[in-house]
C-alpha cells in the first residue's frame, strides 16, 4: 500500500467568485483550506460554491477522489497563511492592494510556501517589486468556475526561482489542471488578451445595436463557441482551410484583417447608459434563473462536454483522463478490489443526477434510463475487477444476455441517484449481479435490476473464460455477497405476485 | 394520412469546404442538391465531406431521419440552378465575382428560388447592388462544418423581401439550424466581427513570440472555450460577477478596458515570415493528424459535446430537440389505427437504425439502448391504442412497472432495425405486451422483451380504469393475438435455462 501524497494546505486570500473556486478546488482534491476575506458575507458565499462544486467536480472523476479537505476561515492574513504551503492571491485587481496583500503574506507565510497571484492583468514582476522573496512571488490565473475548467495560465516572469514554477505546475496538476505557462510576461497573459478583444468588439455591437447580449451568446454557443471548446482557433482554421492547409488559410483570409470589419482603434465609452443596456438586456436573457441555479446549470453543460471529451481522450477530456490515471495509480493499492477491501456488503458504485431531457412525457425519468444508470453501472463493476480498456482491446469481454428491470417508484428532475451491485453468482464465464437504484436524498429505493453477463472471445463471439485476475476478484465478491439475504426481487418473471 | 412534406432541391454554387458543408447538410436531410464549382476535384471532395457527415450528422439525431437527398455536379450555374428552390453562393470572398456570379445565377434560377450567399464580410446591400430581383437575395452565413454547427447569419438588410427572410428561417429550421436574424445589416454580420478581433490579437502574440498556435488553443480548449460553447459570453459573465449580477461585472472590468492589454491600433503585417512561423507552428501541433482524420476528431467531438447539451435540452442542445419534435410530429401523423386493422399478427409498430452513439466499447450497441428502442416501441403502441399528449395532459397514464429483457445477437452502427409487439394479456388496468427487435435486412431475431405497464392516475400515482377508447382497442387486439402461440421467451426469469 503506497503511501498516501503529504496533506496540502491553501490560503485563500480574497475570496470572491475566483478565490472561492480556488478554495473549492483544492478541498475537493483533500487539501486543508483557509480563506481570508473582509466581506461578512464570506463564510455562506464560499460555501455556495462549495455546494454547486460537490455535484459537479465529482461528476467528472471515473476514481474515488480524496476525502474532502477542512474549510475553515480566519479574520486576519496572519492567520490565514501561517501553516500554509500555497497561498492564492485573488484580491481586487489594483495593483497598490495587491502588493500591500503580498507584503502581509510574505511577513507571516511559511520560508518554502508558494504565494501566487490570480491577477487577470498585472506582471507578476509588477507584483513582486517590492517583495522581500521575490523569487517565491508568481501569477496562477485560472477561469471561472475555477473547480470545474483545467486551465491555469502559469506566469513565472524574470526573477521567479524556477523550483517555484516546477513546484507550482505539479501542485495545481495533482488537483486536476492543466497549468500552461506562459513563457514571457505580458500585460493580461494570453488568454485575457483574447477576452479583452472579445469583449470590446461585443460592446460595440451592443452599444450600436446591432444585436443584443442574448443574440451574441445564441450565436456563440450555436456556432463557433462549440469549435473553440474542443481545438482553439489554430487547429480550427487549420480545418477551415480545406486540404491545402494552414498557409493557404491565411493567405485567403488575412486580407480580410485589414478591412475595418472591428472597431480597431477605439473603445466604447462605459457610460452608465451603456452599463444599464447590457444589464437590461441580460436580465431579459436569464434573470428568470436565479444565480446559483444558472451556475448549476452552467456547471451541468461543462460536465457533460468534458464527459463527452473525456470518452474521446481528447483536449480538456484528456487532461481528466490522465488526472484519473494519476489519481488511480495513487489509490490503487486502497481500491475496493485490493485483498484486503472490504466487500461484505453491496457495493456503492455509481452516483448521478437525472438530467432534464431523461424526463418523459409523464414528468419523470424514463423507463429507459434507469436501463441507461443500471448498464453504467455494471460498466463500474466490471471496470473495478479488472475489464479496462486495454482487456477489451485484447479481445474479450462481457456480453449482457438477460436483464429485468422492477420498477419501484418515479423520480424527477435533478434528483440525486446512487446504484448498488450485489454478485450473486460469479464462474470463470458468468457474471450474475443484483443492483438497486436510489434517491440519495432520502435513500429511496427506486428500482432493481437483475443481468446476466457471459465472458465472450469477441472475434468469435463464442463464451470463453475470463482473465485470472477478474475471475479471482469476481469471485471473491460473490463469496462475500453470498451471506447477505437473497434480494427478494430477483429470479422473477414479469407478472409475478407479491 | 397528412402529406410528406415536398422534397427539396438546393444548388451550391461554389464546392468549397463551405460550399460542401451546404451541400451535405441540404442532403441528409432529404434535399436533392447540385454542386457547380470548376475544381476538377470537386466529386472527391464532396463526397469526402459527405463521407464524414453521413457518420456525425446522423449520431445527433433520436429519431428517423429522412431518406438521402441525390447528389449531383453540374458544369454551369445555368444547368445547377435551373429547378433549385434555394441557391446558396459559396464563391471567394472578392465582391466583383460575388456579383458577378448572383447575376448569372439570377438569370437561369426559377422566379421563387431564394438566393443565399455565405459571404463572411460583405453586405447584402453590397451583393445585391447591381441584382435584377434584389429582394430575393440576402446573406445565410454559416458556420464550419456546415453539417453539424446549427448557427447560421440571415442578414437581409435593406431591400429584401420580408416573405423571403421569413421563408429562408423556415427552410433552415427545417434542415435543423438554428438561423440567427442580423437586424442591421454591418460588414462582417455579427459573429464575425468577434472572431475578427480575437484573430488579430492571436495573430500578434505569435507574431511577437509570446505564445505558440500550440499553446494558444490550449489555454482556449482547456478554458473559456468551453464556456463559450454552453453560454456564449454574456450569460459567461453574469455569472463571473458573482451575485451582485451583471451591472457590477462591467463596473468592476469595465476600466480594463481602457488599459493598453490589447493591439487597440495595431494589424501585423502578414509577412511570409509571419505565415511560415503560423504553418510550421500549426504543423508541430497537428500534422500528425491527416486532414480527413482531424475533421472526424473534431466532428466525433461536437457530437459529443452536442448531445450532452441535448440531454441537458441547453443551448444547442435544445435546437436539436426542437427538431427532432419536428421530426416525431410529421412521423407520428402517419400513424393511425383503425377498426379495421389487420391486428392477427404481432403489430410492426417502429423502424430505426442503429445511431453511432449508441455503440459502445465492445463495437455492438450497448445494452440499454436495445431498451431504448423497445421502449418508444411502447410509446408508439400506447399512441396506436389512443394515448395521446392529450389524454396524458388530462391526468392519466400508463407507467412501465417490470421489464425483462432477452439478448440474443449483436448489431452494428447503421444497421435498420424493427420491432413488433404482442399483447399478451389487457384490461381495463393492466397491458401486458412481448416485443420482438429484428436486424431489418435479414429479418434475424435480435432480442425480445417482456414488459407489464398500468394505468395511473398521475396526481395521486393510483393505479385506475384507462378510458373506454383505450381499453376497447386494446382489448381487441389482446384477444386477436391471444390465438397466436405464447412466446417462448416470455415468463422467463434470469438465469432460466432454454
Amino acid at each position: 500500500m503506497s503511501a498516501a501524497p503529504p496533506a496540502r494546505t491553501a490560503a485563500i486570500v480574497g475570496g470572491g467568485v475566483i478565490g472561492g473556486g480556488w478554495a473549492v478546488r483544492f478541498l475537493l482534491h483533500g487539501w486543508d483550506v483557509t480563506v481570508c476575506d473582509p466581506n461578512p458575507g464570506i463564510e455562506d458565499q464560499v460555501r455556495g460554491i462549495l455546494d454547486n462544486a460537490r455535484v459537479a467536480l465529482p461528476a467528472l472523476a471515473d476514481v474515488p477522489m480524496p476525502p474532502e479537505g477542512r474549510l475553515t476561515f480566519a479574520t486576519s492574513v496572519a492567520a490565514a497563511v501561517a501553516a500554509a504551503d500555497w497561498v492564492q492571491e485573488s484580491v481586487p485587481e489594483d495593483l497598490a492592494i495587491k502588493r500591500e496583500v503580498i507584503a502581509d503574506i510574505e511577513a507571516h507565510a511559511p520560508g518554502q510556501a508558494i504565494l501566487a497571484s490570480s491577477t487577470s492583468g498585472f506582471k507578476p514582476s509588477e507584483l513582486r517589486a517590492e517583495a522581500r522573496h521575490p523569487g517565491r512571488v508568481l501569477v496562477a490565473h485560472p477561469f471561472n468556475p475555477v473547480y470545474l475548467l483545467p486551465a491555469v495560465e502559469i506566469v513565472p516572469g524574470p526573477g521567479c526561482d524556477p523550483d517555484i514554477a516546477a513546484r507550482a505546475v505539479r501542485r495545481l496538476t495533482a488537483v486536476g489542471m492543466k497549468p500552461l505557462i506562459v513563457r514571457n510576461e505580458i500585460d493580461a497573459h494570453l488568454a485575457d488578451r483574447l477576452l479583452e478583444a472579445v469583449w470590446r468588439e461585443a460592446l460595440w455591437l451592443v452599444n450600436d445595436d446591432i444585436a443584443t447580449t442574448g443574440e451574441i451568446d445564441e450565436v456563440m454557443r450555436n456556432g463557433f463557441g462549440l469549435r473553440w471548446a474542443q481545438m482553439g482557433l489554430f487547429d480550427t482554421y487549420r480545418l477551415a482551410g480545406g486540404e491545402q492547409g494552414m498557409a493557404h488559410f491565411i493567405r485567403q483570409f488575412g486580407p480580410a484583417l485589414e478591412w475595418p470589419w472591428t472597431k480597431l482603434t477605439d473603445v466604447p465609452e462605459l457610460s452608465e447608459a451603456l452599463v444599464d443596456k447590457i444589464a437590461a438586456q441580460s436580465d431579459a436573457q436569464s434573470s428568470r434563473y436565479a444565480f446559483r441555479e444558472l451556475e448549476r446549470i452552467r456547471d451541468s453543460n461543462l460536465v457533460g462536454i468534458l464527459r463527452a471529451l473525456k470518452d474521446r481522450d481528447w483536449g480538456a477530456g484528456a487532461v481528466l483522463n490522465a488526472h484519473d490515471r494519476e489519481l488511480a495509480r495513487r489509490h490503487a493499492a486502497e481500491a475496493v478490489f485490493s485483498d484486503d477491501a472490504d466487500v461484505s456488503r453491496p457495493l456503492r458504485l455509481l452516483s448521478c443526477s437525472v438530467l432534464p431531457a431523461w424526463i418523459d412525457y409523464n414528468g419523470h425519468m424514463t423507463d429507459f434510463r434507469y436501463a441507461e444508470v443500471f448498464s453504467r453501472t455494471s460498466d463500474a463493476l466490471l471496470r473495478l475487477i479488472g475489464m479496462d480498456a486495454e482487456y477489451v482491446a485484447a479481445g474479450s469481454s462481457y456480453y449482457t444476455v438477460e436483464t429485468h428491470i422492477n420498477y419501484v417508484a418515479e423520480v424527477a428532475a435533478h434528483a440525486r441517484l446512487h446504484v448498488t451491485a450485489q454478485v450473486l453468482m460469479a464462474d470463470a464465464r458468468r457474471l450474475h449481479v443484483y443492483f438497486e437504484l436510489y434517491a440519495t436524498s432520502d435513500d429511496r429505493l427506486l428500482a432493481s435490476s437483475e443481468s446476466m453477463y457471459l465472458h465472450v472471445d469477441r472475434d468469435s463471439g463464442r463464451v470463453c473464460e475470463a482473465g485470472e485476475e477478474i475471475v479471482r476478484n469476481a469471485a471473491r465478491i460473490a463469496s462475500a455477497h453470498g451471506r447477505l439475504p437473497r434480494p427478494a426481487a430477483a429470479g422473477r418473471h414479469v407478472g409475478q405476485r407479491g
